[in-house]
C-alpha cells in the first residue's frame, strides 16, 4: 500500500509547559496525515463531505515514543491498513528532522451518509482509486 | 449593564513552553464569557443557532497584562457594552483567584441569518430580555 | 478503586463543521479527568511539577461511541487501572447529560525526573494517597 | 519595511459548526506569520528563546472580514509596523487562494529577559537585521 508523506512545522501553540508538544496537538497532525493520503490518489476530503459523506472518527490510538519540540520539522507517514469496506483504518509514523521516530499511531473512520446519518460503504469511486 | 462573573480552571493543554497559558487560549475564555452572559439573561446559544441565527465575531481586541498560570482558576467577567442593533459588542475582564487582572478583551459579533447568510436586526426577543 | 466525577460544558471552539465535538477536543478532557482524579486522592499535579516530577503522556486510546454537541454538559468518569510503579494507567468514561456513553479512553503516563529527564518510580507520598 | 508571505491549508480541526474557521484559530496563524518574517530577515525565535529572550503578547486585534473554509489555502502576509524598541509590532493580512482579504490584525510583543522576567531592548543583533 503506498505512504503519503507530510511535512509541516510545530507551531508554537502547540507546545505546552512541559517544553515538548502537548500530546493532544498530535491528533490533528494525523488528521492532515489521512487527508494528504486521499488528496495523493486523488480523493478530495472537502468535496467528498459535499457530496454528503463524511468520515468521523471512530477510534484513535497514539504512541508517543519521543517528545516532538517548537519549530521541528515533522513528517507524518500515512498508510492505509487495508482495503476500506464500511470503514477505513489509517496507520501514522511521525518523525523529526532527524528522522527520530516520535509517535505510531493508528485510527479508523467510518463512512457516514450525512443526510441520514447512516453507516455506508466505502464509495465506488474512491475504491477505484485504490485500486488503479 | 448587568455583568456575567463565570470561573473555571486552565487546562494543562492551554499552556505553553513560556510556562504560562498562550495567549490564543484566551479567546475560547471569552466566548465562554458571553454565551454564560447570555444564558444568564434567559438566552441559550445553541437555541438562537437551531433558529437559524447566528452571531460570528467581527472583531476581537485583548490587552495581556498578567499571565495565567496552569490550574489557575480564573474568572471571565463579561458585560454588555451597549443595547443591540445589528452587532453585540462585550467587554471582559478575565482574574485569576488572587484577582489580579490578567487581560481586558473586547469583541464585536454580527446577528446573522444563517439561511440566505445576511446580516439582520438583534431579535425582539432577545432585546425584550435585556430591557426587562 | 475510586472514580472521579468531573462534569463541564463543551465550548463553542470545541466543535467542528460536521456539526459535533472534534475528536482531537477530547483529549483535553481526559486530561482534566486524570487531573481532578488525583486533586481528589489529595495529590495536586500542578505541586508534582513544582516538585520536578512531570507525567508525560506515552499512550493514548479512545473509542467514540457517539458525538457530543455544542453546550452538552459532559462528565469524565476516570478510574485508576491499577497501583502505579513507573507508569500510571488511567481508564474514562465520557457521558452527555442523558447519561449516553460517548466514549472510552485509556491512557498510561510515565513518572519521569525533570531535572535528568529520566524515568522514575510513583513517589511514595502518591502511593500512600492510594492505599489509605 | 519588508513584507513576509505564508501560505498553509487549512485543517479540519480549526472548523466550528458554523462550517467556517473558528476565530480563535487565526491566533495562531498570526503567530506563524511572525515566526516566518523573523525566519526571513535571518531570526530564528527558537534561537532567541534558547539564549533566554522570550516575546508574550501584550495585544492582540483581528478584524475578521470574510470567512476561511476548511482545507482553503491561505495565506499569511506579516509586515513589521517599525523598529522596534521594547515591544515589537506587526500588522497582518490573511487571505485566501482567491486573493480575498479574509482578516486585518495586529500584534505587540515584548522583549523580556526569560531569567528576571523584566522587559528589556530589542536585542542588537536583530536590530543589525532589521536595518542592513
Amino acid at each position: 500500500m503506498r505512504i503519503n508523506s507530510f511535512s509541516f512545522r510545530v507551531r508554537y501553540a502547540e507546545t505546552d509547559q512541559m517544553g515538548v508538544v502537548h500530546h493532544a496537538s498530535y491528533v490533528p497532525y494525523l488528521e492532515m496525515g489521512r487527508i494528504e493520503w486521499l488528496r495523493e490518489v486523488g480523493v478530495s476530503y472537502r468535496e467528498m463531505e459535499e457530496n454528503g459523506i463524511i468520515l468521523p472518527v471512530i477510534s484513535l490510538q497514539i504512541n508517543y515514543k519521543k517528545s516532538a519540540l517548537y519549530d521541528d520539522l515533522l513528517t507524518v507517514q500515512t498508510s492505509l491498513k487495508k482495503i476500506p469496506l464500511v470503514k477505513i483504518e489509517f496507520d501514522y509514523k511521525i518523525f523529526n528532522q532527524n528522522k527520530e521516530l516520535l509517535a505510531e499511531a493508528n485510527t479508523v473512520l467510518a463512512f457516514m451518509d450525512q443526510k441520514n446519518n447512516k453507516p455506508m460503504k466505502c464509495p465506488d469511486y474512491i475504491l477505484e482509486k485504490l485500486n488503479p
